[in-house]
């Protein structure tokens, strides 16, 4: 029922539901190589059950205001999302979370929407902190947050096992303050 | 961050969650006489903690896909909203409901987002039967029944004990194809 | 241990508990085509361990006061049973249902039981309307709740999904009042 | 709506549940002290509403099948009862107890209700041991267990703190074959 | 981490825990016949999964006070072990258990760590009554209960079904002032 | 009954469980104003009751394997202790994080006490990297952290609410094998 609109190119955010098990399986069917080189996103949604299940969660992580998924459909398919985890109201923290699959990148998809999900953690909810965390060899991920104006507060060495290797894990962040002052530079230069 | 516009006036549909708390209060403060007159929503709701309780339990009826509820906001204010429960996606049944704080009456807010919600309901989750139940003597819901489409399936004698009192329970229903052709017909009228 | 006698025939009511699997079962199996004419009753019990499954359901709903199922026992078999299920003392409503199995029909085994359930509901339990449910189709069933003294409420139109058909589900009603008056003219025709 | 009658003198035994949490409660405080005496029974039912909660654990216990609560009535009055609890139908074990109020006593009536319960446990759901343990000094409770027939198995020294008290915690048992041969003898003298 | 030495051969008493799952099904697995002679301890520990399951109940009931395992380890080898369960700290009344496989029977590793188990449970956690129960053909085990100073209490008959006979069931006790002189002279016999 | 010993100076490092509530009370009560200054540890546990349930806490944790408390206890007297949190055996990571009350401070007792606790994370658990978490303007937690060879990996902006203002939160941690070599130059100073 609810949507927003990221562009004039059609692509909407909706909630990510676990009736939308079908279409979100559909998309990790698309994506699973792609994402899964950094991320565990997923694997465990191999069949329409589990990928509901998968979704459960979230709906689970929403109803308990620690989370909430949300889906970017790009010409009536659901091509990845943008998702809110370790959301913490009552301490003002949070951390933010993507994923896309290939065929969708390089439209700054993950950006719009972010903007839209970070403005109300931010502005809506009263989030001071947002957190993003990404395998320090992650660079795509990394570009993303860098653009939307995070910082850099540290390397924690040896922290992610993934794939066999324990990577560093790199975490960003992005305070009320500088969010709002990014937003605002991103619209003067539009 | 969702919200569907109503219309020209500025009214918004958007999800109602736990951390509205505050704003349910007011809303059901302002309408409490009103509502209750021959519902007993919102009667457990009498401080901002027992507000967020009842919110919750909506909040738990959405992850378990039972039920949603939907606030209508006018003029950025919590007036009322508008709600599912019994929602079985499974058998292709559910109830919608409603409720209104009194000086936001006679816009047919109500109406207007009724639309919204039984469309996804029939054409986004597949309901095949929509019902609307109401005390036999709350004319004013069984009047935005009938102006919806619904028709009355049979009263139940005597089935609705509140105010000290055992009301009939009229038992109205709307089918998919129904909707099409009202929505269809007030299409047309516009 | 405990056992009401229902008539000079040896018919004996009972409570049904989870030890009663495989008699249960044996039930089941023995009616299974014929009950599932109209109603889903029993279709997840078809071994002992998923009879057993399905009669604890049958007594947590006891445990929690909102149902309760009694067998029919016949030259000590069990035929078949009467149940109340939404039952809810504090709105001093219920709903009875039943299954048989077709050897045991045409001796008003259904009716007999009722009898005692229904009078234990209004009497010893405060129930003030007692609803019967069933398909339109389903005439066995209405006559019963016809000859007990039920009325029908209403028709709720397609709201019945069994068999990949939507079916009218009839409900019907019996009020305390009509009750006592129904069992004097009962006890009159003696 | 089941009941079983105890003798002549109008005695009754019936399941005892939630919703005879009033009478309960009057039932133990006619005996709260002629009880208490030797066992804590009812100790945490001081009103309705504990009185309720008493209840309900008993409810819960039928569910799991650990065991059953029983009230006996005399002249439509709950003065006491008789219990299954640590039933274990699969190992074959069960513990019998019992409770009455001082105005009931004499008459025999834990000893009528006991042999339908023990009867149940032994011959329909195929309890081998059925035990009675009672405090050393609880002689009135340890008459009973001797004319029921069963015989003393040992003393646990100590095991039963009560009143600020150790006290010696009889185990009396009876067999299957046992109750059996005593149910002729008792039939015979009869 | 923790260690308690048993002796001058290395032996220790250790926590048993739910990582110690591998370790713990090769013990099992060679002391299964031996140890499967009286009791069913450990059968349902087939494979590391189910082993771990077995740990984790044990870690349970540790995390609520009812018991606690705790792991004989000889030359480094995981090879028995005793545990409390039934413990009632409120009671002060506890029951010792302990399992051995063959190759390191007739060191006294029971009795030293029975020991070390029983003086906590007595002079650290305020049991006052320690209980044995063993079947009655069990006689290495009630041997060792005898040797610790136990005094049996009777013989619960029949009351052990087990490899499909119904065995007698003896129960023993020690009480916190026969403990400690029991202490008492051990100390001064060495 | 277990225990370790921390050095020649008595002190002792023991598994810290629901029923040292009091104990436990008493060192909080003794040390509040000082461990409060930075962290809000134990200030739920403000009676028996509470102190008790926080050790519950803890107890479920070390059942579910997420965490341990161990108590440092000093001339028999509990005066704070270490412990592990957000432990996650399959992915190789663990925080461990102290309390002390202020008399007990300036003997080492953290830094000896976490020499067992780190060395059976990394040696008997298999963790890969141990994190210390502290706000930057808790010098002694650092100092101490620094000491045991931990490196800082970033700093957490203004991650850490407490007291009213949010506090920058230090992110240090030691590798395995760092440990190790820590471990070996340690040893060899000694």
């Amino acid at each position: 029922m609810y949507a927003i609109s990221l562009g004039d190119d059609g692509a909407e955010l909706r909630p990510l539901e676990p009736w939308h098990a079908e279409e979100f399986l559909a998309n990790l069917e698309r994506g699973r190589e792609f994402i899964g080189q950094f991320i565990p996103f997923g694997q465990q949604a191999v069949d329409v059950s589990t990928a509901r299940e998968t979704l459960q969660r979230y709906a689970d992580m929403r109803a308990a205001d620690t989370g909430s998924y949300h889906g970017i459909w790009l010409d009536g398919k659901l091509v990845g999302g943008v998702l809110t985890l370790n959301f913490d109201a009552a301490a003002g923290n949070a951390e933010v979370g993507c994923w896309l699959e290939p065929a969708a990148t390089g439209r700054g998809l993950i950006t719009r929407a972010m903007r839209f999900l970070i403005d109300w953690a931010v502005e809506e909810r009263g989030i001071h902190r947002v957190e993003w965390i990404a395998a320090s060899g992650n660079v795509p991920s990394l570009n993303v947050a860098r653009k939307l104006g995070f910082r850099r507060d540290g390397v924690h060495r040896e922290a992610y096992p993934y794939g066999g290797v324990r990577h560093d894990s790199e975490v960003w962040s992005i305070l009320a303050p500088e969010w709002r002052e990014a937003r605002g530079r991103a619209a003067h230069n539009q």
